[in-house]
């Protein structure tokens, strides 16, 4: 619950600041001076001069050579001190757990995967999870104190205040699993629960640049097909946490329509580019990726049409541009309704169709003959890469202790 | 643009304050005495005694009576002074423009309307909108110092950073119509200009019930068919301030199709209810609402359309239900993307078809086989009424002079 509309509370100043010279500190590589701090922040030089002697001795900015800038005198330069503190992201898939360690500037310094544990048994599912997550940090040589938390990225319904994943329909017999409050038992650590492609969504925001991080929809592809946003640079999440779910978008399915199980031209878009439906579409257009049943078996078809795609293959590189087609002819409607200025697209089985994929959704976008906004939209690939869903996981932690938010500056109930 | 990142201010502090008093005070009509204000707010029995000395100086609220509680002795109960400020709501449509008084309780005191103005000769559109809102005001006997703005609701695309009227699809002619400068030069009012679905959802928000007005989509039924947003108390402007476009979201048009001009049954949400289009569809069958040429004969169409649903006409209720299923086809795919709990219906078109429209748009949206979140959702009329987009315009001036804004507490650049 937000504090709105609560009166202004003066101690709760202090810590806030602390985080905006943080924030500024972590977006710039290449390190600030104090003098540069205060123009930033608007902050006076004795704040930034007392926050930054905190932060120092807290061991997350240190002091990094100097620099000589006109006729003054040297100015220290400050920057973030990347080992100080971690985070563990975990996303959970149908086929796969991925676990990423990161770093206080997000770089992913350890990785790891189990295969999904069936949740006919809860209990078991946290004993494997959190088995991997104490030996991902573990043989990563950090300090467990150095961990700020544990972030989940679940496919949704997810229930965010009691931490229970409920019946996601690509995770078959997961039903009411109390993952966070269990795996926070289990592990020690502070866990935090979020739907996968809010999680995407969250780490888009956290690591991308400051101007590209404001306003975007992040239209992730992974067993289901959703679209996580962020509107003035806070992700929303919707009256339930679920929010996301693009997948009844109506759209022109173009060359995906009719075959093998389409009708008409216009469908869902969920249900269009569901990748074990893409399956039997290549195979009906010739282009064998292998026998589908259960969903290890998708993702290894998966890896067979990336292949394809990689080696030139025609029909592959079709089927990837459909694909992409049909999203972005999805997408144009979120841009409109929310006039967004850019579209960023990643998760796993987005990642390896990207190449072929991504021209095609730009130009649905773009070139739409329904676009409303008149400024330009950007439209692209994550940086994050196939595991984006498990370093957004880690952000929702590095996001929630260290970002600035004004909504902190009002008085608690 | 927000100050997102910036350090906090300490003088901003007392400001801020004042805000969240009056608010709390404006949203409990019954008043409020010291404690519960200083319960609601958080702030100290001090604190509040300072604001609320500084807003009975400033003539906003008043002292209104004493209450005995318990054994202590009687409180005094403090009311808003709904007749202490004003601002005027202005609403161009294509056939009328809509003008409206609001007090600070956000009653609408006095109201009036001009025809259009074609927008070939601008300063002939500023001096029309400028000579109605001077007589508004003065009709009122509200002393002009007390007028804190003028809002100005219009048709988009706008171009809210340089105040300017683009091109409207639904106002031909108006082209680049500077109207926010020229009107505030012309009436010596601040003045701001906001896109008619972004407005109505304004409204909303500053005038509806603490938890309804939090989290909701207001579907716009005017000439043209939009979606206000407001998430997290704010409302949802984008990039470029042209928020809401959802015309073009695809449904199932179910009886709406194929007549006269519809193919297949799925289409835009826009083009199937279309006022004028909706005109021929009755033609169509057999229901006469009177020859269509121009925005001021649709209107008059519409009003037929209104008496005939008062009558009890079957073709006329049947067809404002399939006009309110539509809408609501569409709004279930944003109820899902967004995760909402509320959608209000509301617009000029859509207050003369509601008592029949409603029940259809609730039922298309609750019991949508497609509606993913488990919560409930309340599907509503607005209580603004038919001139709900002007009522929202003057509810923009209201809301940027006195609702609390944590932002508000950060450092100015």
């Amino acid at each position: 619950m937000a504090e709105h509309r609560r009166g202004a509370n003066l101690p709760s100043i202090g810590g806030f600041n602390r985080t905006v010279v943080l924030d500024a500190v972590r977006r710039s590589p290449e390190g600030l001076s104090r003098v540069e701090l205060a123009g930033r922040t608007g902050l006076s030089a004795q704040t930034v001069s007392n926050v930054t002697r905190f932060l120092i001795e807290a061991g997350m900015i240190v002091e990094s050579g100097t620099v000589v800038s006109g006729r003054g005198k040297p100015r220290t330069i400050l920057r973030l001190e990347a080992a100080s503190r971690y985070a563990v992201g975990v996303h959970v898939d149908p086929a796969i757990v991925t676990y990423v360690l990161l770093d206080l500037a997000g770089t992913v310094v350890a990785q790891s995967t189990t295969s999904t544990p069936s949740a006919d048994d809860p209990a078991e599912v946290v004993r494997t999870i959190a088995g991997a997550v104490d030996a991902l940090v573990t043989g990563a040589r950090v300090d467990v104190d150095a961990v700020l938390g544990v972030g989940v990225a679940s496919p949704g319904p997810i229930d965010a205040e009691a931490g229970v994943v409920l019946d996601p329909p690509f995770l078959p017999r997961w039903r009411d699993v109390p993952l966070r409050d269990a795996l926070a038992g289990a592990t020690g650590h502070p866990v935090l629960l979020e739907k996968d492609v809010t999680a995407a969504a969250v780490g888009e925001m956290f690591l991308a640049g400051e101007s590209a991080a404001r306003n975007f929809a992040f239209v992730y592809f992974g067993t289901g097909f959703g679209v996580g946003l962020v509107l003035d640079h806070e992700p929303v999440r919707g009256v339930g946490s679920n929010a996301g779910d693009a997948g009844h978008i109506m759209v022109d399915q173009g060359p995906l329509a009719g075959t093998p199980d389409g009708s008409g031209t216009r469908g869902e878009v969920g249900a269009a580019v569901a990748p074990d439906r893409l399956v039997q579409v290549a195979a009906a257009r010739g282009l064998d990726l292998g026998p589908v049943s259960d969903a290890a078996s998708v993702d290894r078809a998966w890896d067979v049409l990336a292949a394809a795609i990689a080696a030139g293959d025609e029909e592959a590189c079709a089927l990837a541009a459909d694909t992409g087609r049909a999203m972005g002819n999805a997408a144009v409607l979120i841009v409109n309704l929310l006039d967004l200025d850019r579209v960023v697209f990643g998760g796993p089985f987005w990642s390896r169709i990207a190449s072929a994929a991504l021209p095609a959704a730009r130009s649905a976008i773009v070139d739409s003959p329904l676009l409303v906004p008149k400024h330009p939209i950007a439209v692209e690939d994550t940086d994050r890469g196939a595991d984006v869903a498990a370093v957004g996981a880690a952000c929702l932690v590095l996001d929630a202790a260290l970002s600035p938010r004004a909504s902190t500056l009002l008085i608690r109930r």
